[in-house]
């Protein structure tokens, strides 16, 4: 491989001569060897671009950059965007906790691609930018980090997480409304109990999908803060006047997400709580949706041994030894979504309450798993949807079978005769065998006529 | 110990004769032998209370219990609330998911003790009430068991987590404003740093607690939804036409809290996604508050080979072994607190992703743990705010020192001479453990009055 | 109330006149009012009672001690371990994490009692022994607590965790034994799978445990390891030469368990690992006894509308409003107890991490959620095996029927006609609602004397 | 781009004509854009490559199998070890929990290319091998998959996990040598308390990591035991007589570990408690390296205002504002990997509790967090040691001037004049800033020589 020399202000390193990085990039790839290459997520490296270009337009309107250095910053920021340069950005997560290198791995492409762009060889000529004098002007890793990472959890979250929920809440809510006359066996303990309709069942569904997206907007506002402006420790040393609240505008402009610059500066840098908050409320549809997943597991089981109320759609041979198996495997894909969401929530309460004085240096784990989540929710909700939820039919033979058989159908008559005689009715059918009218009647606690007009399942929903 | 004779459905039991519980309790006293007796919290019987006298209330309204049962009902509802019964629920936590058996405990208390009321001896005459048929009317343990646990989190939320958290969090608002003169160091990956001040400090932990007051805040509109008219399966078998709007009115006037009918109450019985997503807020607190009280003790940290930047109250002898050692136990009762929050966390996700079908039967593991950090959160804010925060002070001597040493000041000639040459300076200091301004000027980058006028910590912050 | 007068390094503390505990205690009960009053569990106690025992033992032995207070000290020690001052130690979990103040209530209390048991009156004559000098003596706190942390555990778990484990175990291994020739269909992802017994299911729940009791087992060695001889740091200042090796013979005398002294005392102050290492087989056997749970009330749901393979004894009326109604209650309390255990697994990994330098700072919160698991743990399998497990019978005529309905027998024939003509049979009678015997005969695959002699139920398992 | 036709026992499927795979595969990528393509580990690919060859070659010692048959599937099995065909594995962990997508992707791409080592073109010509009836022969997902997962994750234990480890932990044990006469002050609670050597401050990491280790290693027996041979449901329906033991034992040749076959196939396929144990231990080394990379971050604070008794090496410019700050990244991606480890902990804790009756379908979800946790904490141990452990010195002034000045010296003095007097010395010389010399004389309880016979730092120790 050919390389040239790039320098920081340690000294000179060799940099593969096809690369757009610089020096400190390099470092980072030499001393940090865990895990797989280029893990940092790309959607923090976009939320880079973003930032980089507003900064630099801020910069220019107050003053401090010209014209020219801006339109190079910003021609190269777009092209990041258009995912133009994605094999340039071969960091890790596990790196400095303040994302230093990436930001750096950022100025570096930034500063290099401008040169070439400009019409130069990298390496030589004047530079047409400085990495840390140009294009981090006025910022800090220590600001631009976590407003990267706001910016690409806001946008995942509205982008995938957000559509994806509601999506499949629509069509629970729709389902709820096509079942809404199918009468079923309750089940509460696993044990049979008293009925509802398949859609009472699926509205629940529903409303907890509702209650789960209403949580997540409910974190919107703090994640919509950005540090940038706060510069080193938050007071914003090296910032022109008015820089932190322009430089949010330009953001939220180029975004085009209602972003704006954060009230207070040290917790922005200090804490990542609004992800604390934000991914609560992930963690809070993943133990919704595992819920709902397991119920359609357990309703379809079968197909001759189970509950089979319903059907659910067969997407794929399920069995590579047992043939004709079909199995429900986009609930699973989506329990294990919700198990990888609740882990990736203790990551992320671990890294936030571990910041110490003006810097928490968990911010690249802290971004990863959060993008982790946003992602495989809004994804596998989508999944589910298409491929399960959306072709969800009634199995009507079982369920009415089902319902006749119930024991206790035998509530009903708690009003009418009491509780105990009504238990006794329900003992006695069960330890013979036979129906609740037949014991009821037996018992002399009801006339035949009584138990048929009391004991209507219809009426009990 | 003398015992009387009870029954149930499943035959008789014998029961303390100075008890006021039945059969059913009782079977549960020596069914589940788990843990430490008693183990339920209060505060669910209390919540049970209110929910009882308001059943009572509103199925005398709707015409299905007549005055005189509703008053027997109230009056020993209100013997509870007084506190007057807390040794007559002996039951753990560690029993039926749906909290069956607490209900039933209640339901017999109320039964009986309105039996000796009305001047009779417990099991002799006819029964003033019958504990499923009166106590329990228009009621199943699914409905009422999660409805007390509304109540019970809902006011211990409003009464002792929230003003804990709100005196503490003004208190540090408070010493925000005291410290806003007071430049220091600042210290990012626990390096120094820029300076700022120490208000500036304070201000980032005040506005952690403010952001954490508001998520907690956003949670109660779904933690005010009360199950209660879905009784076995969330259809609202055995009610009255209008029992759930008006028995969550009553429950709102008992209880001066803003209750109101859960609007899907298949969902309320369900998923406690309420409670996941309330205690998601809690746990948001805790990281925020470990970070704080890491902060404080590591910025007391000494008294003469540490930080020390700031004096904490000397509150009691810190060591058995080392005489004159004071210690900052106040936030170490703190982060272990914080450390409890974060597990009941995950004790919470993992019963609350559990629900099967019509019921969730992790109910009475999810409140304790509820209600445990919401006690301890409130507690732990209360006490530190006390015994550490109101009385923190700072160590000027100490500050000035550390923030005249530093050798991060440079950052302040970025802008006059570039990075580049700033870090040179810094490097050549660190080396020759020198002034910046010697090295400085020794370099000859600046001259000792261009660095006067522009390395001054003040305009720094 | 009256008081009397203690005094500390710190000065004078008015204390009830008719508690042993002396002004360290009570500054503590004053300055930590954060849940519960005497939440710090009681074996912690205990356990300082053995080790002040011993190291009184040890002091005399190695001359540094009368005889006369050696055996004053040892005979509250032995009061303590009597339950005669459970009284006595009404401190929190929530105080310094050292447990300093723990220890010195232990101090005190020796002291002031050895005093009475002199025939003295608390606060009048010559002190009998001096808390710190004389019942401390060679000791830290941070060594002590750890020490009394150990204790407790480990007798928890030979006490209390392994014989209830061990005992849930053997019972399903003799259910394995006694169901070992009931042929049944299997299941997998909740469908319809090929056949095994209900034997090897029940030998799969014994292996579980049997693998989680050897897991619990390894970490013993590294929980008999002994801090106390490090004192303050580690470095055992101020204790007699061979204290250390000596004072944890006794301590392995007194209470019956092979404990030593700790190979190295830094780690032993420093670092709770050992309890992140033993909490964490507790976890193992939650999530096994989580999968045991589950299954067992799956496999009794019904009675109607389930599974319904097994029965489970009905130990209470299961419902306040369905009459008649069974519940798998002990499931439940198992399960929950296991969503605990998962909890405070979190709670102790939070508190481990966060040692710093010589100490760790979370030990009460670490030994408090240690001692609930293990307590939980042994009296939920005790509880499940009693009243759930032992009786568990096998619902042979559901058994039969359903095995002899499933289409995955059709999987005998894969290695007579291959895969893919098996699974169109299993297909086509999924379809028609028919047998897997005439759809294989109708589409000419086999005969119909091939079919009963390669598809057999009994040789499949 | 151009496809071919594939089928299965669902129909027909156009999959990419350049790709090995065939139609489940392509169902799977249609049906699961759940997250990144290919995420599932290629360390469970060559799971399945060995056990792959392994089965191939007991069918054929056992008869069913021929040897053609079997050495064109032992020939891409190399192949695939070899790292050729890392592309044809395109699916993701968010699949069929039970990883038979996986499972057939290696079928199909195993027969596809024993197609063209044949000399055919994929798709044309008599079928070389049937991915169902002769690659999966004696096998079904449900227990090829559990025997991939347990080769990847010991292969991953013994390659990088352990060796990582050990090598920080020599590293470690060899600085307690260097430092061993460096006596300085030691610090409980952040507070500055008796003296200890550097030396010994390493040992208890040292210690830390040789538990870690031990209690890792204690994981491998489970880990080491395979399920295959259970085929279906844990009988091993269709394998030959002896195929499980004879398996295990060419998995342990090929593969040149201890693989033993599973004494009970209904646990092995049923439960990943193995997984669950094993990376207990993982989590257990996250704890102590988090609390080791934290104590050396905070020793090395500074360089002017923090603790500053120890250099770490100097890697990279630590900032991108702050010219010339260098800063712990070491400690920083090693913590961070810590709060991952811990994450995952819970991700295959709640995935492990999940199993239903014969089968635990949250097996990719595991196997997945496994490998990550067992990789990371590997890298991120040699990264540490490379990058910072080997090169840490101590820093000899500010260690001797932080012992001279400390207070808590007087804790010598408790053996000579008690407790109380020891406590008045140093209470008296923080609050006059003097010395405790200066203070011991003028109270009066030592003389001047004394003191200096009686506080000798190198004695406390």
């Amino acid at each position: 491989m050919k390389y040239r020399i790039e320098k920081d202000t340690m000294g000179e390193v060799q940099v593969p001569a096809d690369k757009l990085w610089g020096a400190q990039t390099e470092r980072s790839r030499n001393n940090f060897k865990i895990g797989s290459p280029a893990s940092m997520p790309l959607e923090i490296i976009y939320g880079f671009a973003y930032l980089k270009k507003a900064a630099a337009y801020t910069n220019c309107d107050l003053g401090v950059l010209s014209e020219e250095k801006r339109d190079a910053i910003a021609a190269v920021c777009d092209e990041i965007l258009d995912g133009k340069h994605d094999d340039q950005f071969p960091l890790v997560i596990w790196q400095t906790g303040s994302g230093t290198q990436s930001n750096m791995n950022v100025n570096e492409v930034i500063a290099n691609r401008a040169h070439q762009l400009a019409g130069k060889t990298i390496g030589e000529g004047d530079k047409t930018l400085q990495p840390n004098d140009d294009v981090n002007k006025s910022q800090s890793s220590n600001d631009t980090f976590p407003t990267g990472m706001h910016i690409a959890a806001y946008k995942k979250l509205i982008e995938v997480t957000i559509p994806g929920v509601e999506k499949l809440q629509k069509t629970l809510s729709d389902k709820a409304e096509e079942f809404k006359n199918v009468v079923k066996i309750g089940r509460t303990h696993f044990m049979d109990a008293t009925p509802l309709t398949l859609g009472q069942e699926f509205s629940g569904y529903a409303t907890q999908l509702e209650f789960g997206i209403k949580a997540l907007k409910n974190t919107l506002p703090h994640l919509s803060e950005l540090a940038l402006g706060g510069t080193a420790v938050g007071t914003g040393l090296n910032t022109p006047k008015g820089y932190d609240i322009k430089v949010a505008e330009y953001i939220a402009k180029f975004s085009g997400l209602p972003f704006i610059t954060a009230a207070n500066k040290f917790e922005a840098l200090a804490a990542h709580d609004a992800f604390v908050e934000s991914h609560g409320a992930l963690k809070q549809l993943a133990v919704s949706l595992n819920k709902i997943a397991n119920d359609v597991r357990m309703l379809a089981s079968g197909p001759r041994s189970g509950i089979g109320e319903i059907i659910i759609p067969a997407n794929e041979p399920g069995s590579s030894i047992m043939p004709g198996k079909v199995n429900p495997t986009q609930c699973e894909a989506l329990t294990m979504v919700c198990a990888q969401v609740i882990g990736n929530d203790m990551a992320i309460a671990v890294g936030g309450m571990q910041g110490q004085f003006e810097l928490n240096v968990f911010k690249p784990v802290m971004a990863a798993n959060f993008l982790q989540s946003a992602q495989l929710i809004g994804d596998a909700c989508i999944s589910f949807e298409e491929h399960c939820a959306a072709g969800i039919e009634a199995n009507h033979d079982v369920i009415k079978k089902q319902l006749n058989n119930s024991l206790m159908l035998v509530t009903a008559l708690n009003t009418k005769i009491g509780y105990y005689k009504a238990a006794e009715i329900a003992n006695t059918a069960h330890k013979n065998g036979t129906t609740l009218k037949e014991e009821a009647v037996n018992l002399g606690y009801v006339t035949a006529e009584e138990f048929d007009e009391w004991v209507k399942p219809e009426d009990m929903i």
